[in-house]
């Protein structure tokens, strides 16, 4: 979940709205799905050309066209032709480090957002951009590669369950970006779940490698962070907009994924806050480690020094040295030795330093 | 306390305004409680069926009904029919992670909100979802579990107490509004006993579980903040609210629990500012503890290895040791060492590290 | 200075305004004390009974009824009664915990702010709520025990100093706000002389009971924002207010109040900064000091270790050792300890260490 | 720099817009400087008394008054005799500590800020405070003692440059807050020599006092942004000000000289910032130093007591020690020690400790 | 990147207005670019003089004059007589540390923003002060030096490239912000990888100098971001502007410039944080490592003193030490000394330390 900053670089010479797809190619063939439908009927295929799609413009079903895949320029060039859809919108969906946005340009709106999926295997978030383009019977949506969290509203769509087949393509969008956010309570339970391993392991055994799995979990919380705050703005803007494009009765809808988002942000700054409270604990936990180690040493090099020392005094080569030759002196020495151990044990227990 | 991201998982792939409880059974049976009142009489059953509850739609008194438990959903469903409640309410009354908000939506106000109690036994604070469905001669309340903080104000219905009879179901709203903000209040009470009694044993012997206890107090701080910040706006909602529902002699009701929660807020960053003030202190406190410590043991270590170092110098066996053979040697390095002793002595306590 | 988190315990189960005093009874009988007053002429007494008090209702002058203690529930309950009040306000009149707020109530006017004094005795802080009821020709004020700062307004009305007597019963109470804010620039001084007193300390002798002391500040610092912040909403909400009882002329020493608290506000943050830069400054020379200690008493260890060492190379007791017969070889070890001293403790100046 | 915190004491007990000077008396004799003049003609002249000034009142020059000193309160109080003057504002003239505001009183605007300057003698930044009392055809200045930052606008007056003459005297304030706002520029200038020259010693060597000066410097940074940012305010007031005594034409130099406070203002916080990074910095750098220190003397300590116990070994009494009387046993030992000692220099120097 | 807090200081004594140069000459000769062009045809030429290119102000087609170096006070003179632009914005342009603003005059919009560039060889980002003069069918850009990021906007002009050559001076000073914006993109993208650069470093060997390069890579944040937040203030400002100046259509383009500024800021926030994590990871880290090594060396001491001890027992000169003389107590001292030694390094194990 790196910051990728290289967006803007390769085409930074060029006129606005020059279409060049900025991201990584993570597919061979763009693939374009589409699925039309009215209450009564729905038909879905797969498109070889998106020429294909236009047809569909001016029937009354709902049409949605889904093209995963963003390096075919000239593909998303026709689109913009063919739906008068302005350069700008069709460069940001090329663009693939889009902040959450949407823009209303009368026939069409237009919304990017990211669709975020935890990889088991690799222990991160991945992130992929997902642009819709809302019209009056159509709704686009690009995507940077196969594979999305979609599929239960097609099978909605498919076997005609709740409303969907009944409403709008703005109804449809809203089922998108639903399913969008719902994921996002997923990447955030296995988040948690980290969280809660990491806390453990914390109290019982504080190591290096901690501090840094801590550090790269804030870091993945300012992520998700930077894409859900613009994301709540979004839906705000989509609820309150006043496009024709969005029917009143969605309106209740959006407000309903506003909510969410608004329970996802409240918790990534509980996140956040126990992240950082978790760094707290770490610190003193490998200062207070540390501490434990440094005083039982230093208390046994204690204990021993002074009684180096009275070894050291016998030790000397006087000639006048009346002890030396006494009978009782060396088990005496032993017993002052011992003796001498014995209080500085007993003051340090009772200090409560051992 | 923890923070529950397990919300909206079992749930992912269905259409919205899919009823499905998402908390956890707390108990066996659902259990109905209804009281139907005017300022004349009062009526007070236990129903089996959601639908004894019905006919009280239409009479003129002012009908409560409480339901504990909320994972019979199709009493909910039929609820929702018979009184047409949009299916998102009726799915935020079941998605037991909502956060406290307000909904209008004409001829019914939706409220939810958390109602906290201490839990004496595990020293920690208990939440429970609470949902009101304010209608105009209705108030349907939902609630995950038996026991709330309710008896009261049902006292108060039952004895005549106040003008709780004589008002609508809007003013009953605010009563267990109120009754629930009340409650946060004595929840407080308990967190600031803990917090001083923290205190002194923080001052007395800073021990590794204070500062667990600490981190677990900050948590709750931080919950009780999220719990209480979006119930401020609730209310000041519900006071500016032009709604019907909302007489306006309970305008000034509204506006007092208002400043409760206030108040509450209040308390809650004056004890966020103190646990963090503690934990500086026991940081400080442990730090020194420790440096005295290692203070006391090196001055010990730094007494003697001078001393030893003389003993060392008369342990020597060079042949030619004029003093090892003159008489008095012996004493007079005893007193050299006494002396060197005493001058460090002397000379620790004047640098006032002793 | 205690946050007093005991308000509302006592009253829980009660409907609202119930009129249930809060606080801890400071007195033994409750004080009444009426002034009355017009440009012309001025009365004073001392009342036993808060009916005394009605007659003045109906004349045109000015009369100023203030109220020590407030355990008498009766004396607040017919005072209510006779001049309409608001159950809600009498139980915040009762309520001694309550934050600083304004309510206009049509008829009257109702304020409630803190008076803060300081305790030269305990060098603490102490706080007293005052409430004020403004009406057409009648200021009330309620105050928790005797002994207040308003004598000088007193003196002023006796004494027809400055334009009081010629003005209504808001300019009054504009003059009672104004010696209560004005009392805050001296607790503020107080405060102000205690941090200058402990910073000399801090940098002279960093002890244990100065982080103690800093904390306390810190609190209370906490304390007092806690109180002047509502008061500045409190004071602008006056000066806007489009209530008849305020009259225009007012308003400019409204606004005067209104920049004092702006300042004490400031004062107050600069005093948290200050505090703030204390604490770290504590910590630092707490660390310095230690470091000190530590590095000092290292380098005497660090002397004679290596002296110890060569003492011990000459203690061995082989028999082919052919420098232990040597003659000038005890005075050449001499040398040579004398010589490796030296040049550590040449090094260690050289380094700074030392 | 200090916080003078005693502002309202000595006025406690009084009733507002009693004038009494509250700062400290810093001249003898108050002066008055008049300047009157229009396109064609100046007039400037010192005043033994106000009275002088008043005639100028009805002429349709520009005549503006500076006054330096504030402790004649009668003076204060005939000139808000003669040009009503509310008593409130006169209060505040002589209030000095004054947070920077600007108040409409139809008649007059009445703007109170801070000036500045940079003692380079203490190294201590000044600060005095100025009012302006603006009228239709009139400006009144006052200031605690002589010297200023007016004196370049005195310069333009007397020698006609720009069209200062050919303005009115809303013009004349905005030049004489431009002199005084431009002052910040060179006071923040000495601050940023002072922060680099600590920056350089900082690296360099780390000692106590460089602490004291980056908290004093810290300090003085509170102070500054507490003038700046009311001035801000003032400005934007200012400029967006409906009174007719603000020309037009003065709208855009008002707008010029509050970009410049916003430029002062991120300055300020740039520096503050920078601060802090050094107080990191310093605190790093001493702890760094120290950690060096307590290194190269325990590993000293740590190669010498491993040999001093070889040699306590050879230092045995025992007669069956059969080393003793062989006779490479001292060499041998020699070598031991010399390679004991070598192994574990080469062992600090690979872990990079040495 | 130094913050300049020279700028007012060489003008401080002079009246609004006055043209004076405030920065550091960094060319001899001022150079005029100008190119004039409609859809049709293209002028481009230097001028010597900035009077030839007062006679394209009346002619139909878009007029760019860049100037670089502002040195020359007499030509930015001349342009503003005949262009009638106020002094003030005159003086703005020559005083090279403006904070970017926009304004509005009526006749012509007035922009100034900061160039940044990266600068390879020092690893610092350079700043550049450009201003622009929107008119009605010319635009002025003013540039400390020569060397630009518009070269790319020249290009299009030249060759016809999109739809440049058809718009007005509104889009083609749009062009030019969007080449300075999206190189901020280049100069944050070359930041992030010297920050990834050092991120590797940090873990693998903590350096002093790292720390230096970490406060230094924050300060250089702190400078990007006080230059990026005002400029989308401007941007935004520019969009919602009524000025005839701005086309219509050239708004959605502004609102993609004012996209990429949100996004940069977003980036720089995202910076600042990691750099704050790598700062925390520093310390912690020295400490660590500090840590290890005081361990290590004690832990060598703590095993030889106890032995040391045993040794200096047997070297006591007693007459009556049986030990002395048993023939196998040398070597059983031995395995006591092994065993003691042992017995220590196997508890260091189990508790970790070693």
């Amino acid at each position: 979940m790196k910051i990728n900053h290289k967006r803007k670089v390769r085409k930074t010479a060029l006129p606005p709205g020059t279409l060049i797809f900025t991201g990584e190619q993570k597919m061979d063939q763009v693939e374009i799905h589409l699925i039309d439908y009215d209450s009564d009927s729905i038909h879905e295929k797969e498109l070889k050309d998106i020429e294909k799609a236009f047809p569909f413009k001016d029937l009354p079903t709902v049409t949605w066209v889904n093209v995963n895949g963003l390096h075919d320029v000239t593909l998303i060039e026709k689109l913009g032709k063919y739906y008068t859809i302005h350069p700008l919108i069709l460069e940001d969906i090329l663009s693939v480090n889009q902040r959450p946005k949407m823009e209303d340009s009368g026939n069409i709106l237009f919304i990017v957002l990211k669709m975020l999926r935890y990889q088991e295997s690799t222990e991160s978030v991945e992130s992929e951009q997902v642009s819709l383009i809302l019209g009056k019977n159509f709704l686009f949506t690009f995507q940077e590669k196969p594979g999305d969290v979609f599929e239960p509203v097609r099978d909605r769509l498919r076997q005609h369950k709740g409303r969907i087949r009944t409403l709008g393509p703005d109804y449809l969008a809203y089922a998108l970006i639903d399913a969008i956010v719902d994921n996002y309570f997923l990447v955030l339970e296995k988040m948690g779940d980290r969280i809660e391993a990491l806390e453990e392991r914390l109290v019982q055994n504080p190591t290096d490698d901690i501090l840094q799995t801590l550090h790269r979990l804030k870091r993945e919380m300012i992520y998700l962070r930077k894409s859900v705050w613009p994301l709540r703005e979004l839906l705000s803007g989509l609820e309150r907009s006043e496009s024709s494009l969005i029917q009143q009765s969605t309106g209740v809808y959006l407000r309903d994924v506003y909510d969410h988002t608004i329970q996802i942000i409240d918790t990534i700054e509980s996140y956040r806050d126990i992240i950082s409270g978790m760094l707290d604990t770490y610190l003193s936990s490998v200062s207070n480690k540390m501490n434990e180690v440094m005083k039982v040493l230093t208390i046994i090099s204690t204990i021993f020094i002074p009684l180096t020392f009275i070894a050291g005094i016998y030790g000397m080569n006087f000639v006048y040295m009346p002890e030396l030759s006494w009978k009782w002196s060396y088990p005496l020495v032993w017993l002052l030795m011992i003796g001498v151990g014995s209080i500085m044990v007993v003051f340090f227990r009772k200090k409560k330093w051992l």
